[in-house]
């Protein structure tokens, strides 16, 4: 009986080129870099809707927010649940943007899957393999963040959880490991870039801002991110991140640094065979 | 809004004196220290009732053995499901020991709590939190392990979770965590133990097998638990370790080193004003 | 050319029977555990003496204390250096205990070799190569701590700089590793205690002092390290710790925790067939 | 008396304006971004002449290798020594290259200034206090790598060391750092490009090679370095390096990649900026 499964399904062995993931109209994994924007929880409607519009006009293609929010402990904010699906919703009716956020449990892949056009699966949640075959079963794409102390090899398993159950759909989320460092949040592990793209036919998107939690870092691994090969990008953005109710403030970016970002982008995705 | 909810039920300003914990006529927290000893999964009926009258003659109190098996493959073998839990209980009614398995997802709370007599959440599950807050309203004790790069204070606060829900009876467990050490499997944390004395009220039991992963470590660091001032002990035993399903075999103990090592700690159990 | 060369002279496959070094009438390495006690830093004749009758009444062997100090910054005290030494001769000479004390470059061997009985290298220069076979040409023994992102193989490694010159006489010495955890400075990890006896014959003492960085937690810690098989302890122990000039008086045990300990400690080792 | 000194003169309080460091005609912490690169260790005139023609020819200002190497183990290559130096010379000689290469230990600080342009201070050496002393008093730019698993705070007050003692030219390095990551080498940290700006005024440079140690993942991880705002880079080119003397050679590129790498760099570095 073999004791560890090595990933197959997500292997470039099993696929040599590499897999394009069509979503509301964007793919994810050829040439263009999809950038995936917005809050970290969804707080109101004008809030959600706001932020959507200011991200859109910068050239971003995903609206994300969270409605259901994993949460060290009990006492903080949950996040609004459906309630919150239904204003992603709302934005997503205003701006035409695809809705990303995350889903927490199996009895709620069913409820999120009817606002979402990407289910997210956390940090926290990446060993969660009943969660995984669900989303597996549910026939939408998958963006899966890596445990922070994980290993690309288990990493590439839990997604093989997901490709195994029948839905091709993965794409790989880097946003920083734990380290022994204490100035940042997280460490982003740019590496785990080019080394996915060895191994595996997935895209990879990079999230910068919970892989640092400190604004200023953000646009610099942000950039660092296109030229390590990326396909494409998570980044919070928030029109008044010190009111922000879950306390990531402090690494959301302001609209207009979103947008700047966005244009200084694009020399360095073309510079890498990309674009943006 | 608070951001980040310190822990409160789990603390000593909460609650000053040690939490006892009642299980199967056994008392968990207290002066005597139990030990729950069994293989990592269920493999048959034979299999475990053999495991069970071993254990129970050289001084254990519980039998554990997986029935739902998290894995970080798809293709590993995941567990016999219920009727491992049927196994266990033949195990229970055979030798009266209590029994501890690990449940994987809300869904099967009722299920587990029909057979088991304490719930295990494991490592890859300690963000699991709708899970933590389901064994919250199962009524029944929970051994919560910390997660591989959990830090003590996030593991207090997953702890939170299950307390806050109205469980009081919650059993920090140490198993070892992840560090750039590679001889070994994990590197078993014993300065989490008087750490957690410190902080909480709640027992902490070490798992010295799943802490290290090398079957020729555990008798020293088991010794070493009961130094540092363990509750209890979870320790795997096989009676047949080279044919184990899981390929945790590695880590067993055969049983007559499992009956020398519970007398080996006897003195050592005394020496620090407890009794095993 | 052999590219990663491994341990030779440090392996259970080289000497079977464990290394017994004997200094100043003392034995390192057999039955009994001998104790390494003292400040920090050495601070005045004063201290020193003060703390070495104090430390000797209690069973102690060996007093310590730092002349050269390694600080992590330019302007925090680096020790009194060769004062500091005499000061160490004047308490020896006072207790006949056995003196240890750092030596931190090449050029300083001769000099502190001409006070000390057991040269101690510090976790920053486990690796200063050239450090190593100096004090692998001294004659004398010396105690080399592991480096605090060192993985065993390179630990052993390090020996082998001292053994390869011809010096037989290498104490390791566990001092805490660096991880995630911030609730404690190190964290101490006991599985090298086993792990160094089953791949090398030198003996390995602890400092759990250092390893924790926590008075609180110091004898929890210490009795866990003559339980996992320890062959020895480095404790800081400081008369007056508050006004401790090296800032590490946190992390040191007063006289009387010190004196208590060390007679809670001989049941713990009796029980592992030592005595202390 | 304090305690913990932090950073004075290596922090922005202290100077706001990037430290701009002029070497053999180049300048580091400027607009240009200057590369290092040359094989890790130096094997004969005829090797290191080769590669420091060919590296000239795809624009490098400076020639690295090793002619003193701290290695992990006594018994493998510790390189040719003063011999090397002279090597070095002769590659100076022929192509106007400046020289990078390590030094030690303290009493050959001045023997390797007299050959070294640059004196290169090796991730096992950032806490060896007397080197970083010694260099300080040495009148030239030194390279300072990051301890691999030095905290940028602790990086920091090690180049404060050589500061403090009069030398303004200390150029901090990120070379990798270790974590639990076992499928490369290291994990190359990018998030200290951004901090070390944000906290200091001296300029950081970049080490893909070793950050990484895998030869397909370095030219990937160069791009991102000069996107997240490296102020210079140091690779490894072999000529012919399935038969490097160190065993480094899986992570040197082929001249060939070196060359195309230099022009693919071009387009980005000018996004940000900069020029190369």
């Amino acid at each position: 009986m073999p004791i560890t499964a090595p990933f197959k399904l997500a292997s470039r062995e099993f696929r040599d080129e590499p897999t394009v993931i069509a979503v509301n109209g964007t793919k994810i994994g050829g040439k263009q870099l999809p950038v995936i924007a917005g809050p970290c929880a969804v707080e109101s409607t004008e809030q959600i809707v706001t932020i959507a519009r200011l991200v859109q006009k910068a050239g971003a293609s995903f609206i994300r927010g969270g409605a259901f929010k994993p949460r060290t402990g009990p006492y903080s904010f949950q996040g609004y649940g459906e309630e919150a699906l239904k204003m992603l919703k709302a934005a997503k009716d205003e701006t035409g943007l695809g809705i990303v956020t995350e889903v927490m449990t199996p009895h709620e892949v069913e409820l999120v899957g009817e606002y979402t056009d990407m289910f997210q699966l956390g940090t926290r949640n990446m060993t969660n393999f009943y969660l995984l075959r669900e989303v597996g079963r549910a026939g939408k794409p998958v963006i899966l963040k890596r445990g922070m102390s994980a290993t690309i090899e288990e990493w590439l398993l839990a997604a093989e959880y997901i490709l195994a159950e029948g839905n091709p759909d993965v794409i790989l989320c880097e946003r920083g490991i734990r380290t022994f460092e204490t100035h940042t949040r997280n460490t982003l592990d740019l590496n785990a870039v080019p080394v996915i793209h060895e191994l595996s036919h997935l895209p990879i998107v990079v999230d910068p801002s919970h892989g640092t939690g400190i604004r200023s870092l953000v646009c610099d691994m942000t950039k660092a991110s296109v030229a390590a090969g990326a396909d494409g990008l998570l980044l919070e953005v928030h029109h008044d991140p010190d009111h922000s109710m879950t306390g990531d403030g402090a690494q959301s970016l302001f609209p207009d640094q979103f947008e700047t970002l966005m244009r200084e982008l694009q020399p360095i995705a073309i510079a890498v065979g990309r674009e943006i």
